[in-house]
């Protein structure tokens, strides 16, 4: 593997290692060009993130760069309201251009209606579709009160997901501490939870993963942690 | 046609007509509910406002309860990064469901790293997908430079495309005059233009009008116009 010339990877500790092996380094900017694209993967192989989290359009040509990379990206993104139909498309598609860790969003629309069976199903046939792949679920919390978080952490339970994800990174706001002591609560033992949305410092990456977050989706986290 | 029990359209003058006449009367928030999607269609049709447009996992449902509406609904929408394969099957997947107006994102990472070729090649692909229906294309001028600007005006043009749309409703800021002006000194004769996001009251949309737009996507407008 070579890097861009210039790029010289610094050193880490272990600490910092432990807390970069959380992130899913993230850039999901419309109007992010190749060359941020390169700068993000190379920092994810250099420093060994747990992925790069980018747009489906980007997937093809980061795999063919990068093939060693691990790879999530992001489906009915960000506001959930793709049919059902489309979402499933939506992940085999990108499976097939080299994506291995699916974040799809839940529509808010069937919450807000109380049509819980409707995302149910949804869930049950996109976990079908992703089979091999991670499956995560995109909350967005910030629009929902705590019986809809609850619920929908014993549906993404149910339908076997591998992660509760809190957040777009587009709503009002991302992860917060409580909501992931919430899910904490409320999840089975097999599903995980991702934090996103707003995590800058060092410091809240602690405590989210304190409160019992396994990933961490953030754009300018790995920075922080070199800076440490 | 029966409405709600309660609702009893206003009269309306010709000139308010003519305003409402304009209206892709738009209800895209995520967190929309059943109910409101009643009262926006209700009114579309009591009113005569050119479409609704709605999320693509509300066409089927509102297609059914009102066949007669015309149906505008969006796709890799916001922030258009889906992959050419899924914008192609989300407009087949919405025009089968009874959508005939497709409002697709144009994919700005492809903009900002000068790959207009890969957008002109998106956007011929879904003109020949979407035959029959009207196909808008929206920009996202808040994200863009005027010469990005003028080079979409041109790409829309020439992929046979009916508008060019301004805004998502989503970004920094919405539709604004001298787009608009923009707009119609370097599109082709045969694309109009749909002005959006932002447009409140009635001085807003005649000013948009008056430039040069020929539609006017907006959740708020009509209830001004009613008031005028």
């Amino acid at each position: 593997m070579s890097f861009t010339p210039g790029f010289v990877p610094l050193p880490v500790n272990e600490e910092q290692a432990a807390l970069i092996s959380r992130i899913d380094h993230t850039l999901l900017s419309p109007t992010a060009v190749w060359e941020d694209y390169q700068t993000l993967c190379e920092e994810a192989l250099a420093y060994h993130t747990a992925s790069v989290c980018i747009p489906p359009s980007r997937i093809s040509r980061v795999h063919a760069t990068w093939p060693e990379l691990t790879i999530c990206t992001v489906v009915g993104f960000p506001n959930g309201y793709t049919t059902r139909d489309i979402k499933v498309s939506e992940a085999k598609d990108a499976m097939q251009r080299g994506a291995t860790e699916i974040d799809t969003v839940i529509n808010r629309n069937d919450v807000k209606d109380g049509n819980y069976r409707a995302i149910l199903a949804e869930l049950k046939e996109l976990r079908k579709t992703t089979t091999g792949a991670i499956l995560k679920v995109i909350v967005e919390t910030c629009d929902l009160t705590e019986d809809e978080k609850i619920r929908l952490c014993e549906l993404v339970t149910e339908a076997g997901c591998d992660y509760i994800k809190t957040s777009t990174g587009f709503g009002s706001h991302g992860a917060k501490v409580e909501d992931i002591e919430l899910f904490a609560k409320h999840i089975g033992p097999n599903v995980k939870i991702k934090a996103a949305g707003g995590i800058h410092t060092v410091d809240e990456a602690r405590s989210l993963l304190q409160a019992g977050a396994d990933r961490l989706g953030t754009s300018s986290l790995l920075g922080a942690i070199l800076a440490m």
